[in-house]
């Protein structure tokens, strides 16, 4: 390869809570190895025990070792834990603690963790504070559907909302859509259970009062349903944080449902087995497509500095999934750009 | 056929709602004549306009036309009105009020529609009338899962519940499982964002301690998540109809993601599409397997008479599986099984 023509990325370091999530080091430290062999200009600080980190560092070589940095944190915040409790001076200097605080300090760019969301919530407000307009964050990602792909929030920071809340996550959807998703006038809707104006509980009518008459580079349609989004209706759908958790465990589920369908009904005849047989690449990619760790990675929207949450029950797979995710968002300069935004709006 | 040995089911006779839902007469009918056939004992009046539903039964030979019954109502409820309204006196002689009150006189069994879950709430309590110790009503379904089927509900007749209805739609979900599965000794969870006890909304957590505290023929196992559904861990899931309603219909969209999905992945090679064409029967399988229209029909829990929701957009067939329901509960002797179980509670 020629040095010289290369275009390399911007350089970028990504802040790693090693403990974080049901499996802790074993699933993270093979993840980031990952992300580093695809990420060549991409540094990575790990917080956590080094004596239970060094030991999964023994398959990097040389260059890539050189790209990843133990920052030692005397304990982390561990699963079951309450989220309040992340707050305690005990877990100050938790590995997921330290390593949102080395991103507050610029020491890295984005932070990724696997550990519970209301104790990174907690610790994310209080560290990296919330964007001016923004009074709670939200969970996004984005979401498969048969157009594009969809930006989904609140998936689960905040069980109870006021209309405002509502408001203030179409703001943040649309710049999520513009920044990762180049879609500079994004639709938006509110998930409901049904789309008459007339349908819902009452906070919803009021966020779709309010929704209505805010002024939106792209356009409000209303309230939608879980058929509308799979549509590729909107481009970013807002959802109160319970219906939004329920929405995104269903997705996942009834994907598991009928794979397993897939794969007994197949096998039931001989002829439907040589038709599988046949078919085995494209069904492979089928099972990437619909593989719900290729999604992994959410957005915590709203605090000042990229945050990205990984599901706590993740594989090595998925981990490199949400640690891409944050080192896509800093090549696309999502803070600065959402940061114009809101002053825009 | 030998008449003197075939045992034939008990008469039953089904009152429909012959204008309910979002294509009235010319899905309801066709719907009906198909259950006709497939239940030669069922005798079924359709309550409507007789100028709308005559032209409809032209296909009717005789001895099906015997069994079926027009009984002219001067009007009916029509979609998108409020279900409050369902109550005034405009629509005290509509279709779907009549075919209640032929149920509640006991000219019918059972009543089955396609209008509005929230005005068949309305017009079912004031007619029909709750069991002894339930407040409200809920929507219940059958849900395919890797196992057996699972009773859940609600599935959208109360946004805003308490803890004792929770407890309430256990105790309905429970003599489902018991008449309509065979299951004497029911497992039963409760919906929630998460399995710790310390999760979810308050309203959840006190719903939580009832169950427990309840002395069930089974046994509560205590919050569970879509995934658990979906593995058949519980027999009865409970639901706010909120969630429960935001869990059936992304159940039903990401079915018809995945169902795109795999079509257009077969399409892709020619290799791929002879398998998929080798495989053409178990697809099929797969397909009915999956199919949304199977599993239409929703029981309206709580009512002191057997009275079947259908989707309001349902097809013809759909609407035949609904009506099936209906039939099978009534041979079943659900209502006086719900009413023993109801008393040794």
């Amino acid at each position: 390869m020629n040095a010289a023509v290369q275009i390399l990325p911007p350089k970028c370091t990504v802040a790693v809570d090693a403990m974080g999530g049901d499996h802790g080091p074993a699933v993270v430290i093979p993840g980031v190895l990952l992300a580093a062999r695809l990420h060549t200009s991409t540094t990575f600080l790990l917080f956590g025990d080094p004596a239970l980190i060094e030991p999964l560092l023994g398959a990097a070589d040389e260059a890539l070792r050189a790209r990843i940095e133990i920052c030692p944190a005397s304990t982390f915040f561990p699963v079951g834990d309450k989220p309040a409790h992340a707050l305690r001076k005990a877990y100050a200097d938790s590995s997921l603690a330290l390593a949102i605080k080395a991103t507050q300090e610029g020491q890295a760019d984005a932070c990724v963790t696997a550990a519970d969301t209301g104790a990174l919530m907690a610790l994310g407000m209080r560290y990296l504070g919330l964007h001016p307009g923004i009074d709670r964050p939200a969970v996004a990602s984005y979401m498969p559907t048969l157009k594009n792909e969809t930006v989904v929030l609140d998936l689960g920071a905040n069980l109870d909302v006021q209309s405002k809340n509502l408001l203030q996550f179409g703001i943040l959807g649309t710049a999520l859509s513009e920044a990762m998703l180049a879609i500079p006038k994004p639709r938006l809707a509110l998930l409901n259970i049904g789309t008459e104006t007339t349908k819902g509980k009452s906070f919803l009518q009021e966020a779709n009062t309010l929704l209505q008459q805010h002024d939106w580079p792209g356009s409000y349609l209303g309230f939608m349903e879980p058929e509308d989004l799979v549509n590729g209706r909107t481009d970013v759908l807002i959802c109160d944080g319970y219906a939004g958790n329920i929405l995104l465990k269903t997705m996942e589920a009834t994907a598991q449902l009928i794979g397993e369908y897939t794969r007994a009904t197949f096998k039931e005849s001989w002829l439907s087995s040589l038709g599988f047989a046949l078919a085995a690449r494209q069904f492979a990619k089928l099972r990437r497509r619909t593989d719900p760790r290729r999604y992994n990675g959410a957005v915590m929207a709203g605090l000042q500095k990229i945050c990205i949450k990984s599901h706590g029950g993740a594989d090595s797979l998925s981990f490199t999934n949400a640690l891409e995710l944050a080192i896509d968002m800093v090549h696309a300069g999502y803070g600065q750009r959402l940061r114009q935004f809101l002053v825009n709006d």
